[in-house]
Parts: C-alpha cells; structure tokens; sequence
C-alpha cells in the first residue's frame, strides 16, 4: 500500500488537458436547446463548467492507452458525462421524494419537472453524440450500460427499508447505478482503438472494480466521512433508509437489541435526532466500518491488477494510482 | 371529406395483426428485469397488453407499403412503443407536480420515483433495440426524435401560464412532444425497408402532419369531448393553466375584460370552480374551437397528400383514412 499518494486525479486532468478542454467544448455546445432555453440554464448550472468529469476522463485515458488516434474519443467522453448527469437529475427527483414525504414547495415540484425533462434531453442528446461515432458495439455497451443504471436504481429503491437486504442485493444495486457507466466508459474508449479483445475486457473490468470501489467508499464516507471533504451531509443513507455495506454488514451481526433498533429506524422509518448517533455506536462495536474498508481495499486491489497485462505507459500508472487513491479516501 | 368513415385504426390493427402480435411479444420480452421485478410489474400495467399502439402500427405500416420483408420492423415498432411509454411515465411526474402543488402523498411521491426510474428502464432498453437493428440511420433518427420530445416537453412547461404564448410556440411544443415521434415511427419503417429518399420524406411528412393533427384535436377535446369517450376529464388543460391552441386563439382576440380574465385564471392561477364553463363561452364567442377544427383539418389534409406519390395499395388506403380519421373525432 502506499504511504502517501500524490493525488493522480489531478495527474489525470494534467495528462489529458487538451482532450478534456475540447470535451469541455463541446458538452457546452450539445447541452444548448435552440427552442428551449431552459435546458441551457439548468445543463450549464450542472456541467457546464464544473463537475469532476472522472468518467470522461477514464474514456480519454482508455483510448490513450490503447492508442487512438481520431477526434471520436471527444464525443464518447461527452457522452459519459451526458449520461452521467442525466441520472444524477433524475436521481434528484427520487431522493427528494423519499427524503421529504409529505412536505413540498413549489420549488422542489418546479425542480421536480425540470430535473425529468432536462435529463430526458441530456440523455437523448448522449444517444445522439454516440450515434455519431458510428460504431455499433459502442452503442450497444453504452446502451446496455444505461438499462443497467436504470436497474440498479430501481433495484435500490425496492431494497430500500428492507433490512432482509443482503450482500448479493448490495452488489447488484452498485455495479448497476455505479459501476455500469465506469466499466463502459473504460471500455468505450478501448473499443475505439479498436484494442483487442483481452485489452478491451481489461479496461471494462478495471472500470468496473473501480466503481464499485468508488461506491463502496462513498457508502462509508456517508457514515464516518468528513462532512466538509465529502461535500454532503453525514447520515443521509440512513436517513433515508437506504441499506449500504456497513449497515448490511451490522444487521448481518445484530443481536435482538440491535434488531429492534435497526426495525425502528429503517423498516418504520421511526427515527428520533440521536439515532444516527447510536447507529455509529452499534456500527463500530461490529466493526462492520472496518470491515467495509477491507471490502474496498479489496476492489482497489482488484481494479489494479485487471491493468496487469496492459503494457506499462505513464498513463497506465496514474490509473493504478488511482486505484489507490479512490479507497485512500477512507484509508 | 368522407361523410362516414368506418375505423381505419381498426383495419389498421387486423391487416397487421401478425406483426403486432409479435410486437407485444418482444414487448413483453424486453420490459422485464432480470434483477429488479418491480419494473416488470409496473411496464405490464402500462403496455403489456393494453395500449392503441398507434406507433407501432404506423411503423409496421410504413415499412410494409416500402415492401420490407425482414424481422427487424418488429424490433422497431417495439422500440418506438417503448419510448412512447417512458414519456408517458415521465409525463405523469411533470403533470403531478403541476397538478397537485402543495398538496403529497407517499403514493404520489413513490409514483414519482418508479415513473421516473422505470421511464429511464423503458428508454434505455428502446436504444438497445434499436441498436439491434444494426441501421445508423434510424439510430440518427430516433435519437433525434428522443432530443426533440424532451425539447417540446420543457418548453411547454416554459410556456405555462404565460398567455403571451404564441401559435408559433405552441408548434413547436407539439411538433416535439407529439409529431417527433409519429413522424420518426413512419420514416424508420421506411428506412428500414430501404425505401427511396422521397418515399422516406413522405412518409415522415405524413407522420408528422398526422401527429400535429393528433395532439390538435386532443387539445380540442380538452375543450369539448365526451369525457366518456376521451377517458380523461374536460378543462385539465385550463386548469394545469397549459397554453394549447384555442386557448391561445381566444387570447389573441381578448377585449380587456377577457384579457383580465385570462390573466387572473392562467398567469396568476386565481380559479374558481366556474371558470372553465367561462373560458369555454369565451372559446366560442370567440369561434376559437371553429378555428382550431379548422386548423385540425388542414392537417390532416396535409397528411394525406404527403402519401400523394406512395402506389396505391389498401395500407396506403388506410393510412389515408387514418389522417380522416384522426380529425373526425371534433367534426
């Protein structure tokens, strides 16, 4: 394990400037609507400028490594990030339904409707971007990947409040609204290289290992992170009543005691201001924080050693890191 | 203009009762989910057997006049039914927050996440049929159609409540909603059978021209249906304060006190339980509905000579007596 690691994200960004400035570019373009203002409005607020573009930038990397040389690398790496926040739009609706059953404003509805629409248009316009490329198996996995997201949000939230929900369920719930749109953004990239087969298969399984990593660490930040860093509040999972690892993990250890609170809190939804407090509490004594991290840990590793028999180049190394750097969050 | 026209949406569904019995096979096939169960519980409700299937049929249709002898129209028709019900389910979330400001309940709110993420299922899985086919151009063009309805979408949620709505706006807003995807239905089945240029421009005309006509008509009956024979109540239009063709005829001939009407009703939303028996002796003092009928035939008189060129077989026949058809629902 490294001791210390310069953070290759950043690394990343440098290496693929260009590429990414044009990315850039041209989601600014795609994301206008001559007819509809409103899209532009809300599509520049969201990835105009910002974002972490993590998923464009494995594409670029994807096709870098394996040596392309054409401009279709720019489209496929928009796309990504198209689709990328299209879910995120959507996945706004869903949360906010589950998180303020029974209180509305004008302004969550208004959100509500634009957020709906606003992603249909932005992942219409990723159907467009990756029909342009011509070539039929990057449409079929990106497609594939898109009915997988969709899956694996769906399959969350029947999971949700149900405490019976286990390790296997977990898996299939991140691998669909996570791990998907990684593994295809890695293989995308690949398939436009025209890379063989092994190399292709490398790249879409470091993609995967790498999201399921990803969510992995985001599940327990959710929990022990550090509010500020992460961006987001502390405990939102379980208010929401959303079953990640660690919680699993618990249940899967918890005595009556702990069962009767777990009941409580996430199947009745009974939650008072100290029970994320005592979820803390229960959570550490069964070391299920600890053993989230090794699981991690354990698809860090993963991720990196699918790249094994991809020739070393620069760029092969700041993935490797990467790898690293994803679980370092919680290390 | 035919005196009596005997139902050539009917004929239409015996003549291709085969292919559309395959259709709701592949249908039935490819809205289930391996992992998550719910989606297939609630695409059965929608379109497992029930639905007019008017777009599949005029796919099935176009591709058959263009003499198409392969497999690949019914994967078509499947997947423009497809995209139909994910607007259909993303519709229900627009309308609902519309609808119902101010007022939730947890039934509504868990509508909005599964309509939401059951849509996004249903859209994702039309671009992996799609892709099936193989053919770039109808990707080119149904991931067009895709852009367009959200585009039409979100600018009819602009265009709400905003009596300065013009004609030139409300086409727009329909030529996305409605005609994008009537229109691409019958230009991919043309497509499909590798039919001419021209053929194809008509055929897409004739979608296009029928779906304008389409969504015309149902803004009349808003007005002045047998809600019996609608299947939805009257004056959903007036009070969801959404701008549609007569009203936005009547508005362009308010006197003052009208205008103070219109203004108090849909831009500030002040209704009470008689206005839309108001708004309707407006509608006809002002002949807003003659109009609108007017402008409705025209339509369907533009959708029948776009099929001018088309040789005579009876499906031609039929859709001509579709675009007939279509409108004499308000003559």
């Amino acid at each position: 394990m490294l001791k210390k690691v310069i953070n290759p994200y950043e690394k990343l960004k440098e290496v693929l400037a260009d590429d990414l400035s044009k990315v850039s570019e041209l989601i600014k373009e795609r994301m206008q609507s001559k007819h509809a203002p409103l899209i532009g409005e809300i599509s520049s607020h969201l990835i105009g400028s910002g974002g972490k573009r993590l998923r464009p930038l494995l594409t670029l990397a994807a096709a870098k490594i394996c040596g392309y040389q054409g401009e279709l690398n720019i489209h496929l790496a928009a796309t990504v990030e198209f689709i990328h926040t299209a879910t995120l739009l959507h996945d706004d609706v869903v949360d906010e339904s589950e998180k303020r059953r029974g209180s509305s404003s004008v302004n969550i509805l208004w959100n509500n409707s634009s957020s709906v629409l606003v992603g249909d248009y932005l992942f219409a316009r990723s159907f467009q971007l990756m029909t342009e490329t011509g070539r039929l198996d990057v449409l079929e996995t990106l497609s594939n990947a898109s009915a997988n997201i969709a899956e694996g949000e769906v399959l969350q939230l029947s999971a949700s409040e149900d405490i019976t929900t286990d390790e296997e369920v977990y898996y299939k719930i991140i691998r669909g609204k996570t791990a998907a749109l990684f593994s295809a953004s890695t293989e995308v990239g690949a398939m436009l290289a025209d890379a063989d087969k092994d190399t292709i298969k490398a790249l879409a399984s470091y993609g995967d290992a790498l999201g399921v990593c990803f969510q992995i660490v985001d599940d327990i930040l959710d929990f022990v992170g550090d509010g500020d860093k992460v961006g987001k509040n502390l405990g939102d999972d379980f208010r929401e009543r959303k079953l990640t690892l660690p919680m699993i993990h618990a249940i899967s250890k918890a005595d009556d005691k702990e069962l009767k609170f777990w009941e409580r809190t996430i199947v009745d939804g009974d939650q008072n201001s100290k029970d994320f407090e005592k979820a803390l509490v229960i959570l550490k004594s069964r070391s299920s924080i600890n053993y989230s991290k090794r699981v991690a840990n354990k698809w860090s590793k993963t991720a990196k050693k699918a790249l094994t028999d991809i020739p070393g180049t620069p760029l092969k190394c700041i993935l490797e890191e990467l790898s690293d750097y994803v679980v370092s969050r919680v290390n």
